[in-house]
Parts: C-alpha cells; structure tokens; sequence
C-alpha cells in the first residue's frame, strides 16, 4: 500500500518566482488529501497527478493567506467537474463563513456537499477516521490558531506466511491466523500455531505536518519517531531575530525537533523569498539533522511498508 | 506616453494548464491599473514586469472566483512589501465584505488604505477620473452582476509646431497656443497666429474591457470606434448553445461587435479549457472582424498616440 507525500507549494508568504504557497497532495492506499491550499494549489495539483475529485478530505493548518487561498478556486473547480462526492473540510473558526460568503456573491450553489469540521486551539484530538488511519491535530505556536497534523495509520492484522500455507487450510483459518489467534480442530487440538504460520505485521507508518510554528519542543513528544515530519523552516539562523519575531522557524530549529523526536526523515520547507534558492537551508539544517530533504514543488516523498 | 494593456491571465472558469484566470495590467503614461485579478494575478504581474506598489486602482468587473481569487493575495503581498500609498477597487458590492471577513480571521491590518468603489448595475457611470483619463463602467449581460470598463485619455491640448517656434516666444505665449489661443501684442495687434504654429491634439485613446457577456449589441454604441476591444469569447459557435446557456460570447459573437462598433482592433480571451489551444478560436472571429487577436498570457498590445 502506497503512503506518500507530495510537495505541491514549499514558498512563505511572499511568493517567489516559480514557487508556490504551501499546499502537500497526500495518498494513502486508495486515500487522497490535501493539506493546505495556497494560491494555485489546483493546478499545482493537477501538474503533479492529482485528481480534484479522488479528495477525501482537505486539512487547513490555519487562515493566512499563503495556506488557503487556493481553496476556494479547487471548490469551485469541483463544482465546474461535476464532482458529486462529499468533501471534508478541516480548518478553524472563520473558513467556513469565508467559503459560504463568496458562494452567496457569486451565486452558486455547488453540487456536492462540504462537511465543516472546526478544528480546536492547543489541543491534540483525532479529528478524521477511517477504516486505515487516523489523522490528529498538533497544536503549534503561531501568530493565529495554527496546527499541524499527524497522519498514522492503524495498527495493521499480522500477515500471512505464504511459505507455510497448507491446500487445505480454510478462509476462516486464515482470517483467525490474521488476527493472531492460534487455530483449533473441533477435537479441541491445536492445528495451526499462530506464531508458525504469521509474520508480524507491516508497521503503522506515520507522517507528521508542522507549519507555521516558532519553535516549540512540545511537539517533540506527540511526533516521536515519526516516519516522515515536515517541518517548516522559514529562516537560516542569520536570520534568528526574524524568525522569533515573525514566529517561525530556522533550519537549525526545525533540524533541532527532528533530532528531539527521534523522526526518521525531515523534510523543509515555507522558505522565505528573501533566498533566492532554498538550498542555503540544507547544509544548516543537516548539520544538526543529516536526513534532511527541501520541500521542492512536485517532488514525492514515500514511505515504504 | 504610454498606453498599453498587457495580459496576465485569459482562460475561462476552468484553469487550463499554463493558462491564467482572467486579469490584466494596463499601463496609461505613468498611471498603473489591474482589471480583474484571477487566481496568479500577483505573480503573472511580476513575472511580466509590473510592479504591485504601482497600482493606483483595481477594477473587478464580477464576483465570480476567476475573475477575483487571486485579488486577496496581492492585497496581502502589499502589505508584506510594505506599500503604504492608498489603493482604489471598484468592484460590485460583496467584495469589501468578502476581503474584511479574510482580514478579520487572518489578523491583519493592512498598511495601506484600500478604499472601496461600489460599482452599480445596469448603468454608465465614470467611476474613476485623474488628471488624463477617465473610466467608465459598460454594462454587460451575465449571471450576475457584472460590468466592462471603458479607459478614455481626457482631450488633450494642441501641440506646438516645434519647426515654427521662434527664440524670442515665451513661455506664457506657449501656454495660450496649447490652449487653442491666438496671442495678441500689448498693442493689440496679432502676434502668433494660433493655426499657424500649433498641430492638432493627439487623440484620445480608448481601450474597452468586456467580460465576461452574453453577446449584447447594446454596449456598441458605448465603445464606438474604440482603438482597442477586448471581448470575451469563450466558445466557438459549434457550442453556440453552450454559450446561450451560460451567458458567454461566441468567437463570432465577439468579432460581430467588434465590427458593428467600428473598433479598430479587437482581442479576444477568456478561453474555455475545453479547447486544448485558443488558436481554433481565432479563424473563426477573424471571418467577421479581421484585427482580432488572441490574449496569450504575457502579450502587451500598445496603443500608440
């Protein structure tokens, strides 16, 4: 099963020439989200493979501009596709009056349904289920209410060892053998031992989304040995006194939290304009944190099982 | 001096890829203007030379999402890059509400004063007038509420015949012969005949913005002999019925207004994905109005004087 991510914006605020506002297109198994959706984030989208109408659910860390300004381009392009399935909406306070006023001015009434669902401030709760994973907020310190969000899947059935199976084992045998269970003869004898004919299931893989935030090591505990984090770094340390003023990050900060919670791969990104190219973070970031990525527009990062 | 209408963006509702939503940058003298502001407006802007902090006023012909989405980021961009001259918007009545509401939850106060233009329906009204020109609103037929813009340079005075000027002319004699005055000795007696050492005025030129309409002979007489139209177009006539049912214009449509006004150039946009390339729209229009030209993200058409 396919877990990956894809960096659809990585560019702060101001937009810089080529790049774009943050938004990350991610697909889990059959499962497709957005997390944010800066100004061109659609069509970024659709560049990059995506398709509008496969969107489970679209994730927004918070209501600056450069993280929801392309939403209501793709809603209304949903609308335009025929899309007819539900789309959940996760944002604070404020996204939804917002979406609901523009409808009203430009008279249109879509053709699908959009949940609302209110995120909380400084709280971590599961806010979106479904039968493989579950996504919670991580609450991160910002100008405005701001989270991020923990995709982990769920703890998966213990496998199948194809080298073991026997022609006349039954479907039911194997189902009990997935859930770990040791399987018994109507004599009450044991026939198949669990142990001998399982392998330990695939591990629950985990993708943590943490933009915009100063510096906070509270965070470290809830995304511990997270597969993958993506951490914004807005700023080099030359840039320090900016960082904590605009309540942002450095590389060396963002390198800093992924070493702290133990994560095995670090990607940044929300660079600010003022670097002509992102690549005078890395080295500062790899110093502290050698598996660091940039987040560059259309790359992919996967997780393996 | 200058006058010339560069386009930043020229697809339809849908986005095309590599094509924009509907915005363009009009430069008159040293006098800078934004009509409508798609999705990308602010980086097709300065990716095709113009300046943000340079805008004097933004007119929004409609509130539908192509037309204004990429309104609120620019705003912000301002801000972010420090503007601090006013800026005026002329839009229909939604759209103050739409930008405080994203003020309001984003926590920003802007820099700069924005003051808001209310547009009205169904009529002709000069809404904006500098020293030089002014523009006035055209009504158009669409979904909802929805105007053109005529830009109109003011007449301007008579122009000395540098071959005639004398040495011993001053320069309050200069002044009366722009003004269309003969001057007179202290005697009384004629000293500058004004036929004799003035040219005529340049003329006035015209530009008219018209999208998005349904094809309306009405607007003809308002855009008479302009020396630049730009009409929607979104379909060819194979989808006439398309374009009934949706309150667009016809690659035909376009051109037979253009003809029936007596404009001398005509560009056409606002180009439905459904076409992969605007080309096909173009024999189509030049059958009835010869000067048609397409509106390819990054053309500037110059007026000259």
């Amino acid at each position: 099963v396919s877990f990956s991510v894809t960096i659809l914006g990585s560019s702060g605020a101001l937009p810089a020439l080529g790049r774009y506002p943050t938004s990350q297109y991610i697909q889990i198994g059959k499962h497709h989200f957005l997390i944010d959706a800066g100004e061109g984030a659609q069509v970024q989208l659709s560049r990059f493979g995506g398709n509008i109408h496969r969107l489970d659910a679209i994730f927004i860390s918070h209501l600056h501009g450069d993280h929801y300004l392309g939403l209501m381009g793709l809603l209304f392009s949903m609308h335009l596709n025929k899309r007819q399935n539900d789309l959940h909406l996760y944002a604070f306070k404020g996204l939804r009056e917002i979406i609901l006023l523009q409808l009203k001015y430009s008279k249109s009434v879509l053709g699908y349904t959009i949940h609302f669902h209110e995120l909380k401030e400084n709280s971590t709760e599961i806010v979106f289920e479904n039968d493989t994973l579950t996504v919670e907020t991580i609450p991160l310190l910002h100008k405005i209410p701001c989270n991020g969000f923990l995709f982990r899947e769920k703890p998966k059935p213990k496998r199948i060892n194809k080298d073991k199976l026997a022609a006349n084992m039954l479907i039911q045998h194997i189902v009990q053998l997935k859930q770990g269970l040791d399987v018994f003869a109507e004599s009450g004898e044991i026939l198949y031992k669990n142990e001998v004919f399982t392998l330990p299931p695939h591990p629950s893989r985990t993708y943590a989304f943490c933009s915009d935030t100063a510096y906070q090591e509270s965070m470290c505990q809830q995304i511990e040995g997270v597969d993958l984090l993506y951490h914004e770094s807005t700023f080099t340390s030359e840039d320090q006194v900016k960082a904590i003023e605009t309540k942002h990050s450095t590389a060396r900060e963002a390198a800093l939290i992924a070493k702290k919670a133990g994560v095995k791969k670090l990607i940044i990104g929300h660079f600010s304009a003022r670097y002509h190219s992102p690549e005078v973070l890395l080295p500062e970031a790899r110093q502290t944190f050698t598996e660091t990525y940039l987040a560059i527009e259309g790359e992919t990062f996967h997780i393996s099982e």
